[in-house]
């Protein structure tokens, strides 16, 4: 039996998703975010290994023959991936594991690992979300619409998720991120497993 | 569609169920505790429809028959039940509902509510435990004894339920029970509800 709990993430892009799930992982022990094998080339500033496994397309094509990924999509035609093996590994050791992924991925999840958490970040409103996007970068306005659109589209699948936090304000998003993470911790299956010396001194 | 939540939450006798709810009420808005129908006699201090609605044993066989009640015990020759008109009433009105059960009454409410949510309070260790009842009232050994050992029963039970809080430190224990009922209010039934105006604004 895994004991780590796998949580689901997805969002928008602009809703937030990236900075919430690093400011998580620092405020609560035994979290990990999965690092996702992509094909597409490594950019300044990112590392190997920290950002993405950074692979060959020969080497995708060579994991996803085997079965490798737990999930995996193209996305202007690149490759991205969530390794199986990495992920379970981390359950099996106890840790919490965060998979930052899109709703399809989250179908794929959810169908191989149907025990997984799922979470949709939503921004407060379309124009809070238009001017993060803005903010973010001096694209002209077309990519920007487009950009919105794509988030309007991911956005549609909110209602497959079991948890819906609101970005308005990053605190209390961060909160309710750590609200659910602390209840799963709280479920009968987590506390027979961390608490079994306490229940054995009730119970024999 | 109920659009409040029903909770069940069971400890065994002396495990400061009581004192933890009251706190949560109070701490919490639209959490409401059911008041139990019961046939036993009003005690010194108690007020009807606060403590119990003290009802006539033919009384409390009537709305038996007229399957009033989402749950019913016998204990020690007295009634108990819970009224389900009340709780669905205040389900309706977007109120959470906690009933104060035990083992037998959560099997019964599971039944008809399967979407309750059911949570176990556990002392820390059969030690603390004692002490609690033998703090609690001036009883011979023999009393405490007994009282113990029909804890362990109830406790045997943990398992049935959804989620387990320890209840070491009231503050602590206090916070996971706040922190249970947070994070369902972060599930998609109640956002999709509560937050339906900003979901219609971002996606029509």
């Amino acid at each position: 039996m895994n004991i780590g709990k796998l949580y689901i993430i997805a969002a928008p892009s602009g809703a937030g998703k990236t900075s919430l799930v690093k400011a998580m992982v620092e405020s609560t022990p035994h979290v990990r975010v999965s690092v996702s094998h992509t094909t597409r080339g490594i950019r300044p500033g990112e590392q190997d290994g920290v950002n993405y496994h950074f692979t060959s397309v020969d080497g995708f094509q060579d994991m996803l023959e085997k079965n490798m990924f737990l999930e995996h999509a193209e996305v202007f035609g690149n490759y991205y991936g969530t390794s199986a093996h990495w992920v379970r590994e981390q359950l099996n050791k106890g840790e919490d594991v965060i998979l930052e992924i899109d709703w399809q991925g989250a179908q794929q999840v959810r169908s191989l690992m149907p025990d997984a958490v799922s979470i949709f970040i939503l921004p407060p409103s379309l124009e809070a979300l238009r001017e993060r996007l803005i903010g973010r970068a001096t694209d002209d306005l077309s990519i920007i619409e487009r950009r919105m659109s794509q988030a309007v589209s991911e956005m549609s699948h909110y209602g497959e998720f079991q948890y819906l936090v609101i970005n308005d304000e990053f605190d209390l998003a961060l909160r309710d991120l750590q609200t659910i993470i602390r209840s799963q911790r709280l479920s009968i299956n987590w506390m027979q497993h961390y608490k079994e010396d306490l229940i054995k001194g009730l119970l024999g």
